[in-house]
């Protein structure tokens, strides 16, 4: 029996309720077709469309005095990992009786510790929430309220750094959940970004932690045999989209490496994927990660679809 | 060492992120208070503020076309889960850290299973949401979007059932982290509700559950020891606000339904927390509830404060 992450892109989520109630009802599928396989799997996921839509709803509230305070943003997150946790815990449960399997589910909701020395806060680049005019912004800086950056000629944005996971502060309740054979949902929108100010104590901190990176640090705690990482297409290409474009059904982690120096790998798509699966295949000997897509990724394990990352 | 589900009430979150936090840490402090005198418990908490101000928020989001659709009542009570159980965690969290105890704490997202045969959802009469004209409200009826009714003068509102809790859906991931000595945080806001149409196949419900008769469900499931509810007083009072105003040290359940029967206690605030005791000293010899404010919680065990509530 293999331990497995899966990191569900926002493609298996959805833009609406209704939309992500059907998708997360077809990944489902997908991860009790593993679970089927005789694996044990932990379920992490993106949450960029859910928490922008909860982040700029309130915020457009609490601006028109329909509620009483703007939402913080890691507020916003944890009510994301809420939202999307009760229909994955939901159609996973549905999948795994249809299907005659005993076990539960649980959703936890989950810190990441990320370091306030990292680079990223001196440097914040995803935007997220709201478009102000160009004085709104000006004057919301002024105010202290982190930094905003024009956006591709929209408007301007708060802008809040993406830094690296270095914990899962929630590890210990995700570990005795899989002794006991449950499905865990764990680490949603790559987590609460909270920094550390004492043995614990953390706090909050406006940040977007990585899906992939903070599925790849959630895979090292559990001491998963494999990483899945679950995209929108089957393999891992290179020359994506060029007439001589070429699917990779493996890969090392120096192969992996040489193709994202040459540019092979999109930069806020597959580059993060790529890196996190090189990360997760050299952090100990034998573990692998799987770049795939949702549909097939019960292929994967035989070889049949999907992109392997050895170290 | 007994075990204790505790029900917060409102008055122990607030209504702000900030304020929110701010309360959460005073309530680590008793939480934390009956964990050092020996005590393993499970937090149970309201979120009638919470869910408000997001379903709120969100529907005028909604409305103005910021955002592409409403959020559906489950959905935003996951998503009160995932914002209360984030700052209660931390803060037990950082609490027993400074009381150099060496446990975990968990929150779980929690589906609270109810019957769709219950009256209740022939007579919904839980307001929730904005307020509409008159006309809107027929419409919004007319497009099959339940009842409406006007409330005390100041508009039309969405009004849901209030059923009875029949099971915790996710009973046994909160049994499983008990055993693992975790301090859980379940059940938020009574639960998100919903109804069981086959096996493992539950269906989000658009209803609010008593927080109380959530906990008191919540404690016979994890067979507790005690159900504390707390609230704004220190003791159950008859004749509360009277001359002849008395405070209660104990009760038998017979001796609560006759005072409730006398209407000593006011509806939906001392009445549902009354029944909910009186169930749960019933539903097995040696169980006890107890009926106390936050401040004084760790006092109601040697029975300085508090109402005890006996079969």
């Amino acid at each position: 029996m293999a331990r497995i992450v899966v990191a569900l892109g926002g493609n298996a989520l959805g833009n609406t309720p209704a939309e992500q109630r059907e998708k997360v009802a077809e990944a489902a599928r997908t991860l009790v077709g593993l679970i089927e396989q005789g694996n044990e799997i932990v379920v992490a996921h993106g949450n960029g469309p859910q928490v922008g839509m909860i982040n700029l709803g309130l915020s457009h509230a609490a601006a028109d005095g329909v509620i009483k305070a703007e939402m913080p943003f890691p507020e916003c997150g944890a009510m994301s990992q809420g939202y999307i946790g009760y229909h994955l815990q939901n159609a996973i449960l549905r999948r795994m009786r249809e299907r005659r399997l005993p076990w539960s589910v649980c959703t936890v909701v989950t810190q990441v510790e990320v370091d306030p020395a990292d680079p990223a806060f001196q440097n914040p680049t995803k935007p997220i929430g709201s478009f102000y005019s160009e004085a709104e912004a000006a004057a919301r800086m002024a105010a202290g309220d982190g930094v905003y950056k024009e956006d591709a000629g929209r408007g301007w944005r708060k802008v809040v750094p993406s830094p690296i996971p270095v914990d899962i502060v929630e590890k210990e309740s995700v570990l005795s959940l899989l002794r006991d054979d449950f499905v865990v949902v764990a680490c949603g929108g790559g987590g609460i970004p909270v920094v550390k100010r004492a043995e614990g104590d953390y706090e909050g901190v406006a940040a977007v932690i990585d899906k992939d990176f903070a599925s790849e640090c959630l895979a090292e705690v559990c001491d998963a045999d494999f990483l899945f990482i679950l995209t929108a297409v089957d393999r891992v290409c290179i020359n994506f989209n060029k007439p001589d474009q070429r699917e990779l059904k493996e890969m090392t982690a120096a192969e992996a490496e040489s193709f994202a120096a040459e540019g092979q790998f999109a930069p806020g798509s597959m580059l993060p994927k790529v890196k996190a699966a090189v990360k997760f295949a050299r952090s100990k000997p034998g573990r692998r990660a799987v770049i795939c897509s949702l549909e097939k990724a019960t292929l994967a394990m035989s070889g049949e679809s999907g992109t392997i990352v050895t170290a």
